[in-house]
């Protein structure tokens, strides 16, 4: 552990410390969560359905229970206004409420019933019933840019206690007031609905040390993480090379490319330049699926759609962003970007904030694209570039040529989508999720959504941060073959006590 | 490439080389496996339901109209009995019919439609639509233990086909004829059905060095193997440290714990010691699932189970194992158990084949047993360890400190399970899948199945290798947001055309 043991929150809108210190949680504190969250599993995995879901609706209503003071802290340490983080507690608490309704219905355990063929020639069959059930205690580590929904309480902690794994939490410390307050909110609900008290813990830290040795840590079982490329895939590599391997789940972010197709560039560039800059800009562009790339094929329209998403950008004020750190890594990303020949700016933000983001848009060919690999890579904030293609054939390459990436979107008429067919075909195979004539940032939290995608978008593209499936990140399927049925758990017992559906024989019934 | 390019089969019952001569694949062979699997996938993924379903189908026939020369052949080269072959190429057969079952009814790929809300407030709702896809070209291992069930045509290959992707096999060497008619059958039924030449592809190789060159192939996109923990880590390890890391399936087999509790073996000593006897030394041990390990509580009872082990196993001839190489690695790991101090040879089958492998069972104290780490692990053919605990205490240590298997098993009575009940929810976190009063080997193919496990029994714990389940393993979710429904894949229209199971706004509905 760093010797230099406190650190305090910054608000960025001044770069100054606020009051309060945090220590940078010591081996042993380690090591205690992780025993802690060891033995509550244990009790933790046999709650029944109603108990784990008024443990998570108990949460949800301690982190409301926190009123204003939790936003107003919240925004001291994050710079994201008021009514974004009241957003963002909406969004946090039904993720959670959500996660409840999934886990009282119970068909998400996927049971399977084959019943036993006693008179079965030449063998007889047993009784054989699988289902799934939770790993263990799982690491989660917060990501900055949403300080509430992927935090302390947010899809991933939410998806590990849904599963029925306790979570040990790796604090983010670009906002730890706002963690402690959440974690005392989880730790009142605990108490409340009765819950072991390891379920839960968070550990504080502002270096890599705590969250290193939380994934080398033997009683941890999986790793949840929203954050950078980099950070995602140190601990990826930490983890596979542990004595047992565990999964990482780690979401890495991506550039989101946008195809904008010709006809809709001519129907609706004003409309399209609108939604591009809102997405762009949209929170300072510290968002994950922000659109950081877009492709047009260059027509006599191109130049038209430049100038309106400068008309647009223009009124776009220069936003605190979460960190110093992250403002001055944007900048850096700016400042590089200048560097490459035939990149050119095209549009750009307000400048009427000296500590702020300037939202910027720039402009290159494909071939300038192709040559640069670096263009394509991700600036985290308010810029993007667009890249223009001179034929078909240039688009549809540009797409084959995509690593992995969470989004993909695809602006375009009736008549673009029969003439760019192939494109539908190439991007399914690059991305989790794509949009047709939308924007990639706002990711609804449901059933269908998939907020995952190929590395290195994600370093497991078999599974979604966001949405009820989720939750199937932190389960593995057990069988149990001609089990005494007092033994069984309830989803796979003879009679269907939790009227939940079951796959018997090939067949789902309820 | 080795420059000792060519091999032959070797008859284990000979220890002689059998005619026909294989080729050791070259890098070219390699490269163009895997590019006509790609070219290939972009068809193949779109065939629909009945067009996968009716090509498994055609496999399973070609497979059978090879006949006898088939069952011959692979007696030959693997002395596994005519009989044993035959029933594991109904097997095979079957397994191709159940998942050619699973394709047709559909409902797998999980379909999730979240509908648009167009009026909701603040901000409307998108029409959101999820379903599994293919991963793309899969490279498969055949294991040297299932010449027909875990190899060419066998669960991995039959999963990832029925699942979408291409396969690329790299034949086991000790099979390599049998790999070779099972191809050509697969060939024929390829052009029977029409699917694309590249969909599957049969490399041979006695060597490491094409599975590697495979494994680290840019166009391969998931691992599937069945074998040694040496050779699955070393693939895991080469898969993760690609540039775009891939999942790897490999099931690497364990020692599958019995634990005999007092009453059972009091009661039903000679039916379990008869039981035991049977499972040890079925297929000359040859089973992932074979039991290597056996707990016991000491009574006055316990040597005369021993003593029963000895009567029946004192009548298991020895048997000829499926190469040279498994039998000298079988030996040499007898020879390493008898250094052991404390070890004790309670049970000998007969010495009846000088080239043959003799079943042996030893017995050890939980003292011996905790000390020495490597009497715990495998050794491969039909020999088992059983430990003698002094305490119910003993007995809970021993199964809290096992790593991870592929099953485990308990014998008990009634009040057996009443006192033991601890035990079952100790091994349910530590196996794949766990048995009461049965036996492990024999793994049912069908919906419940789970034929993995927590590591180091397997490097995906989330998966199955055998049963419909294992289609999984090779698919990732993928979202659609306002897609035109032209566009959308049949599973996920608004019309349910498939008429599949798919969770509409959170409710399951056909």
């Amino acid at each position: 552990m760093s010797t230099n043991n406190i650190f305090f929150a910054i608000n960025p809108a001044t770069n100054k410390p606020l009051h309060g210190e945090f220590v940078n949680a010591s081996s042993k504190q380690i090591d205690d969560a992780v025993n802690k969250a060891t033995a509550a599993f244990n009790s933790y995995r046999k709650k029944d359905n109603q108990q784990i879901a008024n443990f998570l609706e108990a949460i949800a209503d301690e982190i409301l229970n926190l009123g204003d003071a939790l936003i107003e802290k919240c925004n001291l340490e994050t710079a994201l206004p008021i009514a974004r983080l009241q957003g963002e507690r909406g969004r946090t608490i039904n993720q959670l409420k959500l996660f409840a309704s999934v886990v009282k219905e119970g068909s998400w355990v996927d049971a399977r019933i084959d019943t036993a063929m006693p008179d079965r020639v030449p063998i007889p069959r047993s009784d054989i019933r699988q289902m799934l059930i939770p790993l263990g205690p799982v690491v989660v580590f917060g990501a900055s840019n949403f300080p509430l929904a992927f935090s302390v309480a947010g899809g991933d902690t939410a998806s590990a206690l849904a599963a029925g794994c306790p979570v040990v939490f790796k604090g983010h410390p670009a906002h730890p007031g706002t963690s402690q307050m959440v974690a005392d909110a989880i730790s009142k609900a605990v108490k409340k609905s009765g819950m072991p008290e390891g379920v839960f813990s968070l550990l504080y830290s502002n270096s890599n040390e705590v969250g290193e040795a939380l994934v080398k840590h033997p009683g941890i079982k999986a790793v949840g993480f929203t954050g950078s490329f980099r950070g995602g895939k140190a601990l990826f590599e930490l983890a596979n090379s542990r004595p047992e391997p565990i999964p990482v789940y780690a979401e890495m972010g991506s550039t989101n490319p946008v195809f904008i197709l010709p006809r809709a560039l001519k129907e609706k560039s004003k409309e399209i330049a609108s939604g591009m800059v809102n997405s762009i800009s949209m929170g300072v562009g510290q968002f994950c699926t922000n659109p950081g790339l877009s492709f047009v094929q260059k027509s006599e329209k191109t130049e038209d759609f430049y100038k309106l998403l400068n008309t647009d950008l223009s009124k776009v004020s220069a936003g605190t962003m979460l960190t110093p750190t992250i403002l001055k890594t944007y900048n850096a990303g700016l400042k590089n970007i200048a560097t490459f020949e035939n990149v050119e700016e095209i549009a750009v933000g307000l400048v009427d904030n000296s500590e702020g983001a300037i939202s910027r848009i720039f402009k290159t060919s494909m071939d300038n694209f192709i040559k640069n690999k670096q263009l394509s890579e991700e600036n985290f904030g308010p810029s993007s570039v667009v890249v223009e293609a001179t034929s078909k054939k240039e688009i549809l390459d540009a797409a084959r040529n995509l690593e992995g990436h969470l989004t993909a979107t695809i602006h375009g008429t009736d008549e673009d989508f029969e003439e760019y067919k192939e494109l539908f075909d190439i991007l399914e195979l690059k991305v989790g999720r794509i949009l047709i004539n939308g924007y990639p940032t706002g990711v609804e939290v449901c059933h269908a959504m998939v907020h995952g995608g190929p590395y290195p978008a994600t370093t497991a593209p078999n599974s979604t941060s966001v949405g009820t499936n989720a939750i199937k990140r932190f389960v593995r399927p057990i069988c149990f073959q001609d089990y005494p049925d007092a033994f069984l758990p309830n989803a796979i017992k003879k009679e269907n006590k939790l009227n939940i559906w079951r796959l018997v024989n090939g067949n789902l019934e309820k």
